[in-house]
């Protein structure tokens, strides 16, 4: 029997690098499957049905809700985005380590619900580097940057809800940290109880 | 200021190999310390104090207990076997990681008074591959290898209290994955709080 993939909730300042540890580990490694969320928002150019996200309807989406089909859902500017537990359950019994990217109330949800989550976050090195990052970027106003920097000043807060931090200096180095996490994660006790009363079967029958 | 160390404990069935992986540890990597037992038994041929075991008299070992020196402390035949706490703790403020060798109701004693202490169980493959290894050493009789195939049952009991679990099937991966476990234990949130403080003072600074 293949053994059960684990749900891993990253989250991270905005800036952080989060996306690019992600993409980079599902370069490297065959093991993860990124979650696909369900959104109310209208898909963008080349943005597919089931890839980008699961585009739904509004009365789709509550339909969801109410069926209790979301893992965890948030209204952001008047769309729902919502981790559709279907798919999730799939890849998990499908032995795939699934990746969820969403903050900090929706991480605390799924933890609530699925205690075995991992929970994992990301943080640049300090917090000049942060700023620097956005900067750096190019992209953004002064106004987006200020907004940034505050409200990675709000998520500090619950940063020791999670159960682990990664600090991201150098990325290669912060996509192995993070799979060796997982890695180690599926040697915990309770995620192998199989493999205890298999071998505890296996010594009452050679102590017979 | 350095890292503290981690406290990791130790347990196996004999004949799983975790002195062995424990030795190839300490050989591969410079962040781990064996914890040395004190004893009352007498030292043998070649058996140095402060090496192998803080050698002590009965009162002495006794005074140890009435002054909480020790972590944990257990009788086998006619002679005291303890953690005298002070070396651990010296060896964690340095930054090491210290390793602890004992069995399972000891580990639970230890966990109990320093629950960050992070508890491992080494198992072989199977049941079957451990009574061939016990057999195989061929310097056990065959009533000694029956003896630790039942005492093996009996700790298999416990095997879920454990935090990980480590199947030695090949040893050098065995020790790979066991250093892994220990480094990702050190990105515990809670193992991090004053990263956490750290950042959150520097977010509030540049924010202000």
């Amino acid at each position: 029997m293949k053994e059960r993939g684990i749900l891993i909730v990253v989250s991270g300042f905005s800036g952080a690098g989060k996306g690019t540890i992600m993409k980079e580990l599902l370069n490297r490694y065959d093991n993860y499957a990124l979650s696909v969320s369900a959104t109310t928002r209208n898909p963008r150019e080349g943005e597919a049905d089931g890839r980008e996200y699961f585009f739904k309807t509004v009365p789709e989406f509550e339909k969801m809700i109410a069926k209790e089909e979301l893992i965890e859902y948030a209204r952001y500017v008047n769309n729902y985005y919502g981790t559709p537990r279907a798919y999730v359950e799939e890849k998990l019994s499908e032995g795939r380590d699934v990746i969820l990217e969403i903050e900090i109330q929706g991480a605390l949800k799924v933890k609530e619900k699925f205690p075995e989550t991992v929970l994992l976050f990301v943080m640049p090195p300090s917090a000049k580097v942060l700023k620097e990052r956005l900067i750096g970027r190019g992209t953004e106003t002064e106004d987006v940057i200020l907004s940034r920097m505050k409200r990675a000043g709000e998520e500090a807060e619950g940063m020791d809800r999670y159960d682990y931090l990664v600090i991201n200096d150098e990325l290669s180095a912060c996509v192995e940290e993070v799979h060796q996490i997982i890695r180690s994660e599926h040697k915990k006790s309770f995620r192998n109880r199989e493999l205890i009363e298999k071998i505890r079967e296996e010594l009452i029958e050679l102590n017979r």
